[in-house]
């Protein structure tokens, strides 16, 4: 069942065909709308009292859809009535004002929400009574009668829906049909002259007002439906006849009666006012909060309810209902999308009973709905500077606009669109750069499937299925066949590619642990669809191939079949799933036209916009910068758009198969003589990774780190030292060892004194970074010798190398100043000896929370600073971040206790504020500061915001995230910049 | 030899008898100074013009002793004085203006030596011709000629000194007899009558320029005297004869000439422009380094050179040379103590040669110079409401006095004279709190000897020496016979008694390194003695029983024969020294009455002054809790005079034998009902524990921590696991395993899974503190349950509880939301099933940077701050305190990268700016938030100075500090407080 899916749930009835049809949009709706409106203004605008206790006496609480004036009085901006009205209700409410035919309905304001939850869920007085007398305003305005029983007169029947300010997908509350009881179903299939149709309605209304409203498990009222279906001999709902539906009528009244103890409420306000508060309860339920997680906001959000005229496409061959949207979702080409079926529920297009038709054919269908709706669809997407998602009933030939919203598409589409808009001058640069999300382009990055492969692939006959290419991208996973197992193996550390029938907002725990989804039934618009393309989650949908046995956990398709943690690859763009894993690669940057467009905007408003920093001197923009140790890596960095090399790692070098025994020679010298040897040997090598580097980045600056970690990194792990040497002794006990044993032995013994001598009880906190360079300055020396060598042999050739000596983790100015004029002297040295001349700075790692704390007196000797962005959140919190991550870290961020990983979004409150003070402080020494972060924070755009209010000059971050901080860094530029 | 040590060597001149014989003090000393120093004042008053670019040219650089008006203007105050003419320079100065018998003299000025070392090692222009007007000065006044030449009229002779603001033992540069040459020699030999007398002080000016003034080695000169002794047979210097020290003179005069390339300076003003130069050279040489570091002070004192005219008290049985003390330096008995030689030099009573009288003895050998003594003394004591030091000479049955100064004193005596002087009204109870150190309570509380094994050990015959009880304090340690070996063992962690034959200014670094130290020559006044009652090193002094063979490094003495490295406990304050270890025992505060005066003193004071704590509210004093883990370490805090528990740590209590299993079992509970009952087990315990402290601390607060360490602390090591397991497992593929071994290996296999399943990289920045009590509910709950029903039982008792729960490692308030609230369910819960209300806290360690960071926001949960400083120093440095004080932390404080090791005394540029600001943000969001410190720190007195400036309420520390913490407290009180 799928009752309480968003979208197209709209049972036809006949019925009410009069006066519902008699729209033409602007006069029926609004003029007929307006007194009601007023009235219901004026009767809540008069308080029984002045008094000031009583603020709330005069607020507006509920708005029509054609209340233009109550609205423009609550809502200042299009933001305010988005936030006022829920997103469906303002888009009702202007599709309305713009003279769209929309049934004539109003909305419960998200104020209401707000005082339900505050006065313990209860409607405010004053709002019921406001939504009682819009009641009768839509009943003036259709022509009906709400609850019946008025010779002559259709019952009215409405809609109930949630409607918050964010679009939150499987979140939506709706029940239909609501106004039917055992009287006005009689009324309507005498009127309509369709019992069946009636009591079909009248059963839905039952099952949803049951399961939305009531909270009683959907399976009680499957399973006698189905009964029924089976005792019948029937497979479709539509194949029972009146008799059956009228005795499940029966069967799901004795279902709520039995379920709750009460009856199913003939009351039809008492149905209204309890749809209402099932939708604001909703808002502040176990699956909003959950998604609100998801989402990473702070608090749920209060939802608005929409009370809408019911209007019908199952009314014959002249009604039909769809949904579209007005660009390409997955590819953002401008050709509209959408589906629609003759003479169907909008249910019916996501059940997938009927194959709908593409929106195209109804041109020819409906020639006049057609062009009418090509005509509302057009100007909607001019009005909201958007791409549309709409819903769309044809009643009787008449079209009818349920929703329309700014469609959710992909990363693809979601560039293309926006680049696309703006050359067509509908938006701004400005604009299109705020459209696309760090996230967009972040996805536009991931690796693909290797064609050669997946071809290969396809041709040995590995294709699984193919279905509707609902969200693109490629996965590789094992086969999990529900949520929980998804969410499980995610934990473990496992791919996983989540394989249901189809997926139901209580999947959603398990769809966003997974790689990829597959499901074996509905199209672009389900719930599979439209949660995997906002996750950014690869998915292929409705692959009806697919034989699921749930119970035996295996699927049976095209010759295949998979159990569970079968590896399967899933190409979301193509809509097909391969048996096996299927090699991926990384898409090509400079390949991608509309990004590259739109990156070159976002350097632009970068450039552009001024920010006061911390100096009081306006800078300009936050550049990005990459943190690569390879010449290759900082290529990638350049065709990416980074502006300089921010961290390039050192000791990365130093674990080259050809270098480590020099290394390890460098450690265990005994004598200067010896470690001086292994030093000169080293400074070849180094010379020239730097002079590949330089070389890169002609022109741009390269900041070299000198020699951070300790130094047993470089030496065999202690344990397993232990472990081999007391094999070795024990086994000597009972037999001689032949010679390489006993020199094995020997050797060991040596190296196990050595690392035992090294060994730290906490080496995050101990003996690396300047402070390594203090106790072996030979080290550094030889480092800075290279870098400088490198420079000067590199200009010689043409090249501008722009050297940053950076020092890590110094907590104190006296370590700068014990080391940094001694490297400034050989830097010197080699200039003089090369007869070169290069541009170079001194500065320092600030990673070291006294660093921070003491930034004053640190920036009179260094000449940059470089947040250890990573060290120092390990060290302000006290983490140890490789313990904590596999420890209690997952815990506290689980249990809320921590907002986010601080190793993946920056802690602004905490981190922040030291990162904040130690700017300033040293800003306050050297004005011409240059600060920026090396930390894996860098390319996570909530850090990148804060780094530009800080007043950073740059973020470095890892090549593949350069284009999304460039894109994130713009965005800072748009919020928090000036012109 | 000893021509450097600062006392008593003024050769007798019987020659100049005459006018320094007419002092009588006030008449001569005074107006004969007057014209000569106004002279001078006004010869340099006149510049040569009235420029401002030489300011200095106005500048006075010289004082006369008698220069009254002079010093008035130049110095504002007696601290002015000090600085401005150095402690001698201001003593002389001073006595000669009270009217104390004090030879003419003036003061080269402490701006002279800065001036000089600005300049490149020039002394002044100006400042040398002021010195040529004073010389003729104090010629008007002694009527003496300096260079000689004018007939009938003496030589002048004088002393050159140096004098820093403080007194530097050892450091005292000193050259006599300058104004002998080759021609005034003979003048004095003709005028004295006394050739032997006038070559002798020849050949010592000689010595004493040559070492002092000219860098040469002793040994130069003592070699060619010891060669003339041996031939001539002799063994004293006063047996050699005229000739004999002719010889000398001209052999000295060659030393010069041999080592220097020129002839020792005829002239005698270039002899006191150089010696001048050397004094003032000396105020930043080597030694001046070494022992400012060894105080602690940033820089080296500049130093005056005071010009003296030379007494003599060796001029027959009417004159004599002597030291004393106003009152007993050991012991602070209000009793003059000194000694003094009749017709010696001063030298002669630091040498050793004839034993010196006890000074009571002056009063029949001299009656009138012992009653004028007295009187001058006991006027010197009021004066400078201090006890005294003083050197003086009688000359031909006249008194003079040389120096004047605050006495060195045992800590013992420290505390009893101050005590003493408040009660007798010489000064206030302020004053006498302020002139106690720290250290000098510190040493009071070190231990002593166990009476009973001391003598034990001496009837057993293994008493090795007695000598000059010259700095109390008990002392065990291995014997080294040289400095540097001392220093070398003390760095190896060796405790070290140092045996010398005498000391020297050299021997410095090996003597503070050492536990005790052992000389067989010179007393109470030596340099040993000095130097040791002024680092607080136990000392004997003069063990002239001690027969010492520097070349085979052996000791004879008493029948024993001890060699390098052999063990020997030394009594400082009997005056002996003992074969082998001596047990040590703890000396009751209890007993130690002037000390518990004196403290009670400081308590006053603490509570009287008024600080303004950082929420602008005043505070009343700074307390002194304690850190005490069992009811006995509480009881003995309190007789310490504790104010409450700053630190109770519950896991050590987990460690003890029967406790430990059952940790261990909760650690590996692999289900929570195992946990749970190990839990319950444990509970009894801890509430035990906790009534125990709670009774000992009646009526005051008792912090508990909750469990801090990480639990693998409680397991075996895994290093031992994985040498144990890999030794069975090899052994098992050689023979089978017996049972118990096949029992232990699966017991230790299975510990050892759990051991690295717990292993962490850095368990200092791991799972512990608040994250293990977030992890493992139960453990904590039962701990405050335990905490509670503890509080309960003891008040139903009549005892008055007051418990304050502290959680550690807090490093985001909502780990303090998680926990907190809980904990405060279970206290209550307690409280309720007791039928017992007890007033409690609940509050949290601040020792993780983020806390103090965010302490705004902490603040609104916890109700108290605890800083744990160890922690906070490690985090904020990003120091493992274990690897780091065995590694380059020691580097880094020898270097001087840090001033001092962080982890003794509070950083505070760094760790104290963000404790400072913690404070004031906490104070902002809760005003009545308590604040303390727990680290090490809170008993070291320059933290401790910190925290009371930063507003802190209480610092804790072990018990043993608690009664120098109260010590320092009051200082801090006095210095920063206000009425």
């Amino acid at each position: 069942m799928a009752v309480k899916k968003e979208s197209l749930k709209k049972p036809a009835l006949a019925a009410v065909k009069k006066p519902a049809a008699k729209p033409a949009a602007k006069s029926v709706a609004k003029p007929a709308a307006k007194p009601a409106a007023k009235s219901a203004a004026k009767s809540v605008a008069k308080p029984a009292a002045k008094s000031v206790a009583k603020p709330a006496a005069n607020k507006q609480w509920v708005f029509l859809f054609n209340d233009e004036k109550g609205v423009a009085k609550a809502a200042v901006s299009w933001s305010a009535t988005r936030e006022l009205l829920g997103g469906k209700g303002a888009g009702l409410f202007d599709m309305t004002r713009k003279g769209v035919p929309v049934p004539p309905g109003f909305t419960l304001s998200t104020e209401v929400c707000d005082e339900f939850v505050r006065a313990g869920n209860k409607i405010p007085k004053d709002a019921w009574e406001q939504a009682l007398k819009a009641v009768a305003a839509v009943e003036k305005s259709t022509g009906k009668v709400f609850g019946g029983g008025k010779k002559g007169k259709t019952p009215l029947l409405i809609s109930v829906r949630s409607g918050a300010r964010e679009s939150m997908p499987g979140m939506m509350e709706t029940v239909l049909n609501v106004g039917l009881n055992d009287k006005t179903v009689e009324e309507i299939a005498a009127i309509s002259n369709n019992p069946r149709f009636a009591y079909d309605s009248y059963r839905r209304l039952l099952m949803m007002f049951g399961a939305t409203v009531l909270g009683i498990d959907d399976e009680k009222f499957d399973e006698p439906m189905d009964h029924i279906k089976h005792e019948k001999g029937v497979k479709l709902d539509t194949e029972l006849t009146t008799e059956d539906l009228q005795q499940l009528v029966a069967i799901f009244k004795s279902v709520i009666k039995a379920e709750t103890g009460r009856d199913f409420p003939q009351d039809v306000y008492q149905q209204i006012q309890e749809c209402a508060m099932a939708v604001f309860r909703s808002a502040t339920g176990h699956k909003a909060k959950t998604y609100a997680k998801q989402m990473g906001w702070k608090n749920t959000l209060p939802t608005a309810v929409n009370v809408c005229t019911m209007v019908f496409g199952n009314m014959g061959e002249n009604s039909a209902t769809g949904v579209a949207f007005t660009r390409d979702p997955s590819t953002g080409e401008k050709t509209m999308l959408g589906e629609y079926l003759i003479n169907a529920q909008g249910e019916d297009v996501v059940a997938g009973i009927r194959t709908p038709n593409p929106i195209a054919a109804l041109a020819k269908d409906m020639p006049k709905a057609y062009k009418q709706f090509m005509t509302v669809t057009g100007m909607l997407e001019k009005k909201y500077q958007n791409m549309q998602d709409v819903e769309f009933t044809v009643e009787d030939g008449t079209l009818w606009m349920l929703q329309t919203r700014n469609g959710k598409r992909t990363a693809k589409a979601a560039i293309k669109i926006a680049v696309d808009m703006a050359k067509e001058k509908l938006i701004s640069k400005e604009e299109a750069v705020t459209r696309v999300s760090p996230a967009d382009v972040d996805f536009l990055l991931h690796p693909q499937f290797d064609g050669d492969q997946y071809m290969n692939a396809k041709v040995e006959g590995r294709l699984l299925t193919s279905g509707v290419n609902a969200s693109p991208g490629a996965a590789v996973g094992m086969l999990a066949f529900d949520a929980d197992l998804a969410e499980a193996w995610h934990a473990e550390g496992k791919a996983v590619i989540l394989l249901r029938p189809e997926t139901k907002p209580d999947d959603v725990h398990g769809m966003v642990a997974s790689k990829g989804i597959l499901t074996a039934r509905g199209g672009a618009t389900s719930h599979a669809a439209v949660v995997a393309r906002q996750f950014g989650i690869p998915a292929v949908c409705g692959a009806d191939s697919l034989q699921i046995d749930m119970a035996a956990r295996t699927v049976v398709s095209n010759g295949h079949m998979l159990r569970q943690g079968d590896w399967v690859s899933v190409d979301g763009a193509r809509g097909e799933a391969i048996v096996g894993q299927v090699t991926m690669v990384t898409p090509k940057f400079e390949e991608q036209a509309d990004l590259v467009t739109l990156l070159g905007w976002a350097d632009e408003i970068s450039a552009q916009k001024t920010r006061q920093d911390t100096a009081g001197k306006p800078a300009r923009g936050l550049q990005v910068w990459a943190n690569a140790d390879y010449p290759k890596d900082a290529e990638r960095a350049r065709q990416f758009g980074a502006q300089g090399i921010g961290l390039c790692r050192t000791e990365h070098m130093f674990f080259e198969e050809v270098r480590l025994p020099i290394v390890q020679r460098m450690i265990l010298a005994k004598e200067d003589a010896t470690r001086d040897a292994a030093l000169n040997e080293l400074l070849p090598f180094q010379r020239e990774d730097f002079a590949g580097l330089f070389k890169a980045m002609t022109g741009l600056p390269v900041i070299i780190r000198l020699i951070d970690p300790p130094l047993h990194e470089f030496l065999p792990a202690q344990d397993d030292l232990i472990k081999e040497t007391t094999q070795l002794q024990t086994k000597r006990r009972y037999e001689a060892l032949n010679d390489s044993e006993r020199a094995e032995l020997s050797h060991k013994e040596e190296l196990l004194v050595a690392v035992s001598q090294m060994h730290e009880q906490n080496p995050m906190m101990g003996l690396r970074g300047i402070r390594l360079g203090i106790m072996l300055p030979g080290l550094i020396q030889m480092q800075v010798r290279a870098i400088f060598e490198a420079a000067c042999d590199v200009k010689k050739e043409g090249f501008e190398p722009i050297p940053e000596v950076m020092i890590p983790l110094t907590g104190h100015v006296n370590e700068l100043l014990k080391v940094q004029p001694v490297l400034e002297q050989v830097a010197k040295a080699v200039m003089t000896e090369k007869g070169v001349t290069v541009k170079y700075k001194f500065g320092t790692m600030i990673e070291i929370p006294r660093a921070a704390v003491t930034a004053s007196e640190i920036a009179k000797v260094a000449q940059f600073f470089s947040f250890g962005t990573n060290d120092l959140t390990q060290m302000t919190f006290g983490y140890s971040r490789d313990d904590a991550e596999r420890g209690f870290l997952l815990k506290y961020v689980e249990d809320g206790i921590l907002p986010k990983n601080p190793f993946q979004t920056l802690d602004q409150d905490g981190v922040g504020r030291l990162m904040q003070s130690a700017i300033n402080d040293g800003r306050a020494s050297r004005p011409s500061l240059e600060v920026g972060i090396c930390g894996e924070h860098g390319g996570d755009p909530d850090s990148i915001d804060f780094c530009y209010r800080a007043g950073n000059n740059y973020v470095s971050c890892s090549p593949f995230r350069v284009p999304i901080a460039r894109l994130a860094a713009a965005h800072a530029a748009l919020k928090h910049g000036k012109k």
